[in-house]
């Protein structure tokens, strides 16, 4: 258990709000069949001039201000997106300059476990902190997801959006019963052509004339990720919540990744939660990515669904295929 | 300090040697100029078949046989390069499909943290076999830069060449003085322009109209680097030797990121180094971005110029610009 608390959450998400009526009319669908499909009736889409990293920044802003904190009290930055701004350099320098630190001030780097970088990052960094390298860490999950949508491939294009979220993490101060308890992460390599984006690195290089535009685009396969997932995820979770000492009735909130409607309805029909514990944003924000995760925590403490002393769960699946789960007091 | 060790490390390099006369002939430059500029005579350039999951599986499994260790005795996989092989999923856990990783086995995630991803992992596996959130994990860097080059930057057209390598980290046995004793990393974001990569990602989308080829190239400004870098290297090391309580006499050897011969020199003509502490592949390497330092190292081992016991510094400036310096008894 690492005495680590998150100190405070931001988010940001694009004005562009785009419903279901308009995606529908666009690709040639019922807007009925979006909603029943995914779960999802509205996503925002980035504009132009809201990159990743304008969004990831205005994030990580909020966050700082709802921690009374200045960009210069960070020590670390953690880029926790599936996919980059650019290549070269890594996301979080570049967010580092977006925020105005100073020269040296703080060791930026980017962690990737795609859907699942959020959880993955805060385990990461609680050891980080635990340790003594570093003592407030922020972590920014932003994802530009319409950039990658491929209108072929409807049940993707209509599921994803764009969002930002950030969090800054520190040691818990005395009196305080923040933790992270614990978390554990298992990749299943037999999924890992179930939810791709093969373009982008040097395997499908944007040079290559071998490299097609679909490529660059998100390619997924909802039924496979969600018979391996739906299989797979009750064990996972029972041992992991063994593990730790939890029992299901001591979480006040589940907040997992928002991968689809039916990936969160599996969470009450078959794997023992109440619909009161399960934290849910995908009707109006869509699958965000690696930002889902820590948007709907964000939204879920801003609006007091979760308050300090609680003990929370974060989970679920990412491509990978990987399962993962993380267990805090907030 | 950490008692963690490198147990071993592996190695790949592409059968393909590119002497500076093949490069001159094609870019229209003369040999001696490349020696001169660079310090590189020949490099590797993968092929087709040598993907640089190709690369790095065989680096792993280098370094796995070294160590006597089967894939499945690995808990996590890191991915530390600076580019991907595909956007998603991430790079690690492609590499454990390519190992045969059994599902459900190990944690995969990519740590980028540019040119120095691999000490910046080690530093960051160090807390997590620290902490006990792992026993055993695999770090590694696989780059196929000759991708990326653009051969109207010369400097940077001849500088770099692929390779892989790979290390197994893990707790140090009883009786070995093996350790991890600290790093430091600082970025400099002021810098963040001077090595530059700019598609790739949803900044310059691969199917971006506007995303010109050039972009999906490497952009160096290697004489502001090189200035940026040499004006802080100096008090960025003796800070942290100060902190960690070395001499620079007690130190076996230095490896750093071969990032150029300007930058080599420096280590022996300012910083206080003597030639016999200064690992230096870049001859015969040439610039292999995040897989240089990982490379340098498990050669300097491999030939017994680093033995069991040696104080080790890995270091330098990447991308970022972010300065790095992790200290360990091999």
């Amino acid at each position: 258990m690492f005495p680590v608390q998150i100190t405070s959450l931001g988010t940001y998400l694009p004005a562009r709000r785009v419903a279901n009526a308009e995606l529908a009319e666009s690709l040639g669908i019922a807007p009925d069949w979006i909603t029943r499909a995914t779960g999802v009736r509205e996503r925002r889409y980035a504009s132009d001039s809201e990159t990743s990293l304008v969004m990831g920044a205005a994030a990580a802003r909020d966050a700082l201000a709802n921690a009374g904190l200045a960009a210069t009290d960070l020590d670390a930055i953690v880029g926790a997106s599936a996919g980059p701004h650019q290549t070269i350099p890594c996301t979080a320098a570049l967010l580092a300059r977006e925020l105005g630190l100073p020269d040296g001030r703080a060791a930026c780097f980017d962690l990737n476990a795609t859907c699942l970088s959020f959880p993955f990052a805060l385990h990461t960094v609680a050891a980080q902190i635990a340790t003594g390298i570093y003592r407030t860490i922020l972590i920014v999950s932003s994802e530009r997801a319409s950039r990658s949508l491929n209108p072929q491939e409807r049940e993707s294009a209509v599921l994803f959006g764009d969002a930002a979220a950030a969090a800054i993490v520190a040691p818990t101060p005395s009196g305080r019963a923040s933790a992270i308890w614990g978390g554990r992460f298992a990749t299943h390599p037999s999924g890992a052509d179930h939810t791709v984006v093969l373009g982008g690195g040097t395997g499908y290089h944007p040079n290559d004339p071998a490299t097609t535009p679909e490529m660059n685009l998100f390619r997924m396969d909802g039924p496979r990720i969600y018979r391996q997932g739906a299989r797979l995820i009750g064990p996972f979770l029972d041992e992991f919540l063994r593990a730790i000492g939890w029992t299901r009735v001591e979480i006040a909130a589940l907040v997992a990744h928002q991968a689809s409607r039916h990936a969160i309805d599996l969470l009450t029909d078959r794997l023992g939660f109440t619909p009161a514990q399960v934290v849910n944003n995908l009707p109006l924000r869509g699958n965000c990515v690696a930002a889902s995760l820590p948007l709907a925590l964000a939204e879920a403490v801003a609006t007091d669904r979760i308050r300090r002393g609680d003990r929370v769960l974060l989970g679920g699946s990412g491509a990978g295929l990987t399962l993962g789960a993380l267990a805090l007091t907030y």
